[in-house]
């Protein structure tokens, strides 16, 4: 079974290649423009009472994937479905970004780790209730986390 | 541009129909059971040490949208990307649920909000440092949560 879709727009980010680019959306202060195709402005109505909004969107530039994978932040092997790597059996990446405006089809965020031109698929608004669970036990990545990382295309 | 997927699983939920259905993970307690195809089960390796997993999935019942939604949680029209309603342009829903265990290719979940047979795109861990923001501000939601809604389908 083949599930398709269409983007319904694309980030703008000051990341042209994939060396650089930071590994998580936490860790990064770089700012982006989301671009929303103009029809589907109006369902962006209400959005900017959220501080934070997630970004479901295609690796665009993910080519294949393995089944285990050395994380940027590790130096063992991994199963790729316990890692955020983009080489994977569907490429599709989940962000939470702050959003700190919006002006008609166009969502001025920060905190992006994504290559410019990245298809935006979806977007969602970020709800604590739902989606904050601070006590969350994050198996290898305990302790391994710290700001200021870079990616190198191998990311945790 | 089109861009497709092949699921790489289901989900086994109580759930036959969308009435009754949970409106997020963290207001059910019911179980179910992922079932990844076998061929990827070496990718969820490590993923026993993480308490949460985010499922992406595809919304399979949902037939077509609108950019306004008048959400379960509420009486005024809302764009629909500041819902997580199913009805929207490309039906991909995110859902953190809790891990209870994993026996090879099969992994047992709690929190569940899903219908039976749910394709499963994607898995990822559940990253505390990267996807939990306790101070989120959450618009048309603040103060509208409370346990034990359910679903008409038109959920916030």
């Amino acid at each position: 079974m083949k599930i398709s879709f269409n983007p319904i727009g694309v980030i703008h980010t000051q990341f042209k290649e994939k060396t650089g680019v930071p590994i998580q959306p936490r860790f990064s202060s770089s700012g982006g423009t989301v671009e929303i195709a103009p029809e589907y402005a109006e369902g962006l109505r209400d959005l900017e009472d959220f501080s934070y909004i997630i970004l479901i969107f295609c690796f665009h530039e993910s080519k294949g994937y393995s089944l285990t994978v050395k994380p940027f932040l590790d130096e063992k092997e991994r199963g790729v479905f316990a890692t955020r790597a983009p080489n994977r059996p569907n490429m599709i990446g989940v962000s939470v970004v702050k959003l700190e405006k919006v002006e008609k089809n166009i969502l001025h965020v920060s905190g992006v780790d994504m290559l410019d031109n990245t298809p935006i698929l979806d977007i969602k608004p970020y709800v604590r209730d739902f989606d904050s669970f601070g006590d969350a036990k994050q198996g290898w990545l305990e302790g391994r986390i710290r700001g200021g990382h870079k990616s190198d295309n191998r990311f945790g």
